[in-house]
C-alpha cells in the first residue's frame, strides 16, 4: 500500500489509508436545529445505518448541565443521560462503533455527569472549547482521561484565532493525554490553502506525540466536503461528517459525499442512503439544514452564522437583499 | 501588486489578478433546464444583474441547428437568433459585458447562423466539442475567428478522456487561433487533485500563445465552487458561474460564492442576490437545479448525469436507494 503520493498528497485515488477514521456527528450537530428532541426511533435509525456503513464513532449529543441548560427546555440529546442512551441504544459496551459525547467547556458539570467509563457505554469525549476556555479544557480532558475515556478537543471558530494564540493552545494542548484535536471550522469561513496551512500546524504541533489531527468542517460556503478532502490529503485521519449534511445553519460535511470518496472498503455508502430517504427526508418540513444565502454571507465575512440562523427562522427568510445590507452596515 | 504566492499559488489572500474573468452561463446551462423557454424579463434581469455585478461574459444560450432542432420544442435561447437577442437587450454594440453563445459541434450550422461579428451584438463564439469532434470544433473555430469573433474551446467530458488522446486534442487546439480553452467537468466528477492535474496539462499546452485557460465546473459532488478555486490557484483566468448556481442537474459554480471570494473590487455581489431574490427563486416551483443525492451518485461513478436527471423528473425522485442499486448494477 502506498502512502505517499508526492510532497504533500498523503495519499493516491486506488489505494486508502487504513488510519483514517470517520466521526458522525449528525445526532449531536443536527441536536442544535430542535434543541435535541429527536425521537427515540431516529437516533435508532441513524446508529443502525452508521453501523451497517462502518463508520468508526457516532456522537449523541452534549453533556450540557442541568443547572445552566434547563431539561424541560431541551431533549434528551442535550444531555446525553446514561439511561436515554441505554434505552435506545441497548446496554452493550462492546460495539462495532464507538460511542461519543460533547461536552463544552464551561457548560458541562464534567466531574459529576461523566461517568467512570467502565459504568458507561460511552467511549469518548469530546471537548469543545473556544481559545479562552483552553484552561478549562485541559482540566475536562485530563478528567474524562482519568475516567478511562478516549479524548478528543474541539477548538472552535479557529477562523478567527491569531496565529500566536493558536500556536500556544496547540502547544498546551499537545502535553495533555488527548488522542486527536480537532480544526474546527465554526463559521465555515476557511477557503482550502487556509485548512492546508492549518492543517500542517496542526499536525507539526502534535509531531511525535501519537496523537491525530481531525477535521471539522461546516458548509457556509459549500467547501465542507471539498475541504474536507483537503485535510484529508494534507494529513488529517479523524474526518467529522454528518447523514445529509444536517446540522445547524448549512450544516456540515456530509457523510454521503465522504464515504463516496473513501476507498476503505469496509465503509458503504447504500445503508446511509437508505437513511436520509427514510428517516432525514421526513423531517425537512419541520427542520431545516444545508447550505443557503445567507449563511454564505456570514461565512464570507468570517462571521458565526447566528443572525443567518435568526434569519432563516424569522419572517423574510428569502430577503436575502435586506440581510446582505444589514451585515455590510454592522461591519 | 503580488501575483505569486509560491510554487503553486497564483495570487494572495488580500491582493487579486485583474486578468481574471467571470463568464455566466445562467441563461445558457439553465436552459436546458426548461428547453430554453426563458421569459424576455427574466433574460433582462439576469443581464441587468451581470452589468451591475461587473461580470464580463454573459452567455445567452446556443446556436442550435433548426434542421436539427424544431423551432417549435424549444425557446428563443436555443438558437440565440439575432433578433431576439435585440428585441430583449437591445441594439447595443457597445456594452460593459461582452455577449457569449455557445456552439456545438456538429449541432450548429454555423456558416449560415453565425453571421459576420460587425452585424452581430454577439461578441464570443464558445465552441463545445466531445473529443471526437475536435477537426470539426477546429474549422468552427477558424469560421468564428474569421468572423471577428473572440472565441472559447469547451472540451467535454474531460473525465473519461484518456490522457493521451487529450495531450493530442489540446496540442490542436493550441494551433488554432481560439482565445480560451476550457476544462470542462461536465459529470461533475472531478476531485481538486484532478483538477490541478488538468489545469497545469492545459496551461502548458498553450504556454507562449497568449491563449488564456478557464474553468467550467459542476456541482455533483458539491464541489464545483471548490474546484474553480483550485483552478484560480493554479492560473486559470476565465471562471464560468451561473447565478445561484442554476443549470442543468447539479447545476454550476454559484457566481454568488465566485464573487464573494474575488477580491477585485470591480465584482459586486449585491446585484446577484438581488436578482437570486427576485428572478431565480420564483422559477423554483417549476424548475430544479442544484445538488440533489442522484446527481452525487452519477458524480462519484464518473457517469452523465442524464440518469439521474431522468430520475429526479420521474415518479420517485426521492428513492435513491432504488436508483443507487440501478446504477451498481449496471457497473
Amino acid at each position: 500500500m502506498q502512502h505517499a503520493k508526492d510532497d504533500y498528497a498523503k495519499g493516491s485515488w486506488l489505494t486508502y489509508r487504513p488510519e483514517i477514521k470517520v466521526l458522525d456527528c449528525t445526532v449531536r450537530d443536527g441536536g442544535l436545529i430542535n434543541e435535541h428532541m429527536f425521537e427515540d426511533g431516529f437516533v435508532k435509525a441513524v446508529y443502525d445505518a452508521l453501523v451497517a456503513a462502518g463508520v468508526d464513532y457516532m456522537e449523541l449529543g452534549y453533556k450540557a448541565s442541568k443547572r445552566i441548560y434547563s431539561r424541560d427546555q431541551y431533549g434528551d440529546w442535550k444531555y446525553c443521560d446514561e439511561d436515554a442512551i441505554r434505552r435506545v441504544l441497548g446496554d452493550d459496551t462492546e460495539r462495532p462503533i464507538k460511542l461519543c459525547v460533547m461536552a463544552d467547556a464551561d457548560r458541562t458539570d464534567y466531574h459529576d455527569d461523566i461517568l467512570p467509563c467502565e459504568q458507561s457505554v460511552l467511549d469518548v469525549i469530546r471537548v469543545a472549547t473556544y481559545i479562552h476556555q483552553i484552561p478549562t479544557a485541559v482540566d475536562m480532558i485530563r478528567d474524562a482521561h482519568e475516567k478511562g475515556y478516549e479524548t478528543t478537543c474541539n477548538l472552535m471558530a479557529v477562523s478567527v484565532v491569531p496565529e500566536r494564540e493558536l500556536d500556544e493552545a496547540l502547544g498546551v494542548l499537545a502535553q495533555t493525554p488527548v488522542d486527536t484535536i480537532y480544526l474546527v471550522d465554526s463559521f465555515g469561513a476557511l477557503y482550502s490553502e487556509q485548512v492546508r496551512d492549518l492543517i500542517l500546524t496542526y499536525l507539526k504541533a502534535v509531531e511525535g506525540t501519537g496523537k491525530q489531527v481531525g477535521m471539522h468542517a461546516h458548509n457556509n460556503q459549500m467547501l465542507a466536503y471539498a475541504n474536507t478532502l483537503e485535510a484529508i490529503i494534507m494529513g488529517s485521519n479523524r474526518l467529522d461528517a454528518t447523514v445529509n449534511g444536517m446540522g445547524r445553519g448549512a450544516g456540515n460535511c456530509p457523510l454521503e459525499l465522504l464515504l463516496g470518496f473513501l476507498k476503505n472498503p469496509k465503509f458503504h455508502v447504500r445503508p446511509v442512503l437508505d437513511c436520509i430517504q427514510n428517516s432525514l427526508l421526513p423531517l425537512l418540513d419541520k427542520m431545516e439544514w444545508g447550505f443557503r444565502i445567507p449563511y454564505m454571507l456570514t461565512g464570507q465575512l468570517n462571521q458565526h452564522p447566528r443572525a443567518a440562523i435568526e434569519m432563516r427562522n424569522g419572517d423574510h427568510p428569502d430577503d436575502y437583499l435586506a440581510f446582505y445590507d444589514e451585515l455590510t452596515e454592522e461591519e
